[in-house]
């Protein structure tokens, strides 16, 4: 009797698409603008779903605030407001493309919500988003 | 050739969340607001998802308005407009959390479309939902 | 040079539309089933628009968190998680349609903000809303 | 390692139901006002899922302007401010239901995109969509 | 003590841009796409803003239900599910852009709602809307 | 016969706000985490209204696909997908706050449109967003 439970958080922060082997003309060649050296920025939204049955006791998978503090402490106040190429150490060496973030993403979540954890949306815009299953 | 075929439907309820074997200490400390004894509310979205092979004589999977009458009679005008810990026979004895309610709109929907009936999502709000497939 | 400011929050509320004058029956006449006794409720989303020069020093109307913190203590803390016929001390006698809700909140904004509150505009649904300027 | 990648568009066109061995009464019966003879339209959204390992030059799944492009060059241009049953070589002799659309529009994308194309999906309006996956 | 009260409504029509006076050639390099003989068609949204002093025995500017039904029987139901070009008497020789939709729909609901009418928003997208407020 | 037409575009930048006759102690002391050296982003969202009477030749107040390469050419390609801070010209030495945007986003889209433009409106979230008529 599984029940999917997701939640929907924001944050906002500036990235670049680069690779440091390319040269700028290669970079804007693969990235175009979003090779821009100083960056842009997005308002991100991320969805992450986690799965279980109900506890009988409480009809809950998971008590809802204790879920998004989890999602906040140990991820969204690491990203928002932040600049993601420069400001956040997990994410150092990695060209932030949603598909990068999402990956990176799952990990951390992974360590504090294990087997409930089922799939994390990344939206970069609201025309385009990336979902993850950790495999 | 399975094509899935979803409608959305709103309804607007109140609802309080509880445990009747709790002291109001203990609601409180596991349900929060959501155990205000008076209860407070939401508007509700519910997508019924079913699949099937479109009819070649129609090129549809059913009928949507049948399926939307169907989904209105048999169940959302049971718990709209209504206070669902209340007036909702069906759901007596059931503490009214998302969970609860996708699993019990679930059996319902379950009796009326049978083998068409994939998936149904429950929206409590626009940041918080939950899905569920019958197992 | 004036630069109208929105901030968009959030509040999920019960509530009963009646009038104490009339018969239960009358009730239903004129209300429908909003009148339904035991309430039903909404996600309801308030947009607060303040309007001012931007401070030369700052570029800003006013600091965006001291105004979502102020419309949270004076207002949606009041109203959030409650029903809002039982519950809420400053909408006492007053039956709680949008119409009475924005004109009541304006009521405590004004207090607050003064001559900075421009428009408070009420969403009791995605398909119906109240714009209320003071006057 | 499979990431999911999903891109929205949109386009605007025209469409009729019926069936031609219908009589005008048939059609009416079944397919209700969508038979208007003279058609009524739609704002379509279509979101188109591919799937795969990012890839570690780019850290990619694809480049999202060239899967746009192909997207508006085999598919979206030939529907956006079209009559879906006259002006549509594809879709001749097709009832323009949802679902037989979502299954012609995954031939052609299928055959442009292969094994990366994982599923579609697509909005006649907000309140009701297809999903297909190609079986 | 006046409040705006806004309703949304909705209807999917078909129409064509084009001016008779124009050729086919005239027609295109004005209207581009939107010229294409057969017609494409849109998920238009209406709002319809009326404005007045909340009752006191009702606390409402309007009976929300009548103003819907209202608004059904005298414009939506002519409109939905139409081609405009074709099937509405009112829009004879009317080119149906928004900017003359949007007007013509004023004067009609102006009769019904006369001095309660304050503004009409017309969606023919997401992206591009009109509003008239009949002067 | 005032018709007021309203086009929605989109952007994505990355900005950082401060004084720069302030330390960093007082940026964030005023600005708060927008005061991160390095920068955050959003995706932007823009809202341009024009007014006029609808051409009795072509039934509207402006050609929509003019008016949009108009806005995208004068403006929108200045600032997608770049740094408001360090690659905008018509930016240098302006705190980007959302209100000292709009601003300079009226006066050149002032030059361009002159008595046609009526208001813009830049949406930084779907939370926030300021409007500005040029007076």
């Amino acid at each position: 009797m599984k029940v999917y439970l997701t939640t929907l958080m924001h944050f906002s922060a500036a990235h670049r698409l680069s690779n440091p082997a390319f040269t700028e003309k290669q970079n804007y060649a693969v990235f175009g603008s979003c090779s821009n050296p100083s960056g842009h920025g997005h308002n991100y939204k991320l969805l992450v779903t986690v799965v279980g049955e109900p506890d009988p006791v409480t009809g809950m998978v998971i008590d809802l605030h204790k879920l998004k503090n989890l999602i906040s402490t140990s991820l969204v106040n690491l990203v928002d407001h932040k600049h993601l190429n420069v400001d956040v150490e997990f994410l150092n060496n990695i060209n932030p493309t949603a598909e990068n973030l999402v990956i990176a993403f799952w990990k951390i979540l992974k360590k504090e919500l294990k087997d409930l954890l089922h799939e994390i949306t990344l939206y970069e815009t609201d025309k385009q988003w990336v979902t993850y299953r950790g495999r």
